[in-house]
């Protein structure tokens, strides 16, 4: 009944054992399968080295927390699990997800002792032309449930993904009955008004750790809010991005109808994009040397 | 590292198959453990005869397709399927749980073939106290993001089950933040104002099948109205109720600190609960002599 998927590494983390991937099932009583409950986290992984795992690490650890699930291993044996796991299948690089259910429940209700995945997945590399042209984004009145905490429930942007494909989209922005901006499905946002500062919406958005290096380094560059942004802001915005884990800083050209800036990707967005990767490559070769990994 | 949870029956539904509970098992790829994807429904299996069986079933589709899911099998084999459950399990009364989720994805995003899991456990019984007492509620500002579909997200009630717990509360009670009701986390209100109109929220709510027989019943018997229900009304509402699968028309006496009506649970309430009851009897009685099973 099971066919397996396409899904090219050999092993999968389960429960802190390192299982074939065709046996890695969970039974289906689960609570992530009946109600959906559970967290998740997602770390890059480039030449062996987990990047910034403490920071992900940290996080998943409190979008557990906010939904009452013990991560069933402590944070050290999860981290040589993680290694472990990362060695048996080779890759050099790799997304690596993190996925704590509500464990099996025996009335589909109450959560229970969760259960914990490790998968450890190829890289999807964004495509180069993001990065020289820039992405388009639709509006969607939405705002997520427990937006602090990562929690599995995708249901609104997956079930939105024929509207975005139809108006040839690179995904939603979540705005609320009232017009403030909080995120994207997986990135945060950042627009730069026209006399240079660089805002960030503040609340009710998950607390991104590529956001938060991008911050950090934009700190030292430029004036830097984070405060509620209006949609309205973005009609005299002179950029417009988007961050994450698998993007770094993707230029926003077009919200809707409206066209951001000159619909060029912006000098600001290239410039922090290029100072993340420059402080993930220094985080590697810290990390490789020392040996903390 | 799978331990069986303590699960009565032997069998379990997956994708048409009747399997030993043990067996019953999915991979960690699939999209309702990734990313919480999928829906549901649940119905009462009284003497082998699953109630309101068509009105579960065209519900089921319903929130099938506003997910953009296919469910494997036609209505007629799932019925044929839930047929040899019932029979394999041999539990005269039952509830009956159908999932339906996203299937495995490889990139863990995008929805692929749907798996089907049909469970058959024991039915959760009322407490008798609850008919003769009525529960109290704590209000939770809260709207379901696809309120017409039975979703897997119960993220937001389940956490909440603590301060539910705290406040010695029977559940919660969804308010949107301008004071407008919604429902209940796995039932729909009422409320009988002080004129005796029975009132339930017509938007954004489930459309309950326990609540569509409780409002045709109703209109035979009372003025009826279904339109927004606002917090407010419970100052001077004489009686309010919850319906749901499990519980037919419980009385709710209680609203955080309000008492409801004369803190008893009222006289419309309990006829309405009984002649959900004699509606379900008839139900049964007809169905088991025309073999419509």
């Amino acid at each position: 009944m099971f066919t397996a998927p396409v899904f090219s590494p050999p092993f999968i983390g389960l429960n802190g054992n390192v299982v074939a991937t065709a046996d890695a099932k969970l039974h289906v009583t689960d609570l992530a399968l009946l109600r959906g409950y559970g967290i998740f986290d997602f770390m890059r992984v480039i030449n062996g080295i987990p990047l910034f795992q403490d920071r992900y690490l940290a996080r998943f650890q409190h979008s557990a927390a906010l939904l009452g699930l013990e991560i069933p291993l402590s944070i050290t044996a999860l981290k040589a699990h993680i290694h472990t796991l990362i060695a048996a299948n080779g890759h050099p690089s790799a997304g690596l997800r993190l996925v704590l259910t509500g464990g099996f429940s025996p009335d589909g209700y109450l959560p229970t002792t969760p259960n914990l995945i490790v998968l450890d997945a190829p890289y999807p590399a964004p495509k180069p032309e993001q990065y020289t042209e820039g992405v388009s984004l639709i509006t969607h009145s939405y705002v997520r449930e427990i937006p602090e905490a990562k929690t599995l429930n995708y249901i609104v942007p997956i079930r939105a993904l024929p509207q975005i494909r139809k108006a040839g989209a690179f995904d939603v922005l979540y705005v609320d009955p009232a017009g403030w901006i909080t995120e994207s499905s997986r990135s945060n946002f950042f627009l730069v008004t026209k006399t240079g500062v660089v805002v960030t919406p503040h609340d009710h958005v998950l607390p991104g750790i590529t956001r938060g290096v991008i911050l950090q380094l934009a700190q030292d560059r430029y004036p830097v809010e984070m405060r509620p942004v209006h949609i309205e802001e973005l009609q005299t915005a002179q950029e417009a991005f988007l961050t994450s884990t698998t993007k770094g800083a993707v230029g926003v050209v077009q919200l809707d109808a409206l066209r951001i800036g000159d619909g060029q990707v912006g000098s600001i967005t290239q410039a922090l994009h290029h100072a993340f990767l420059a402080y993930g490559e220094a985080y590697l070769a810290q990390n490789k040397t020392s040996g903390s990994l």
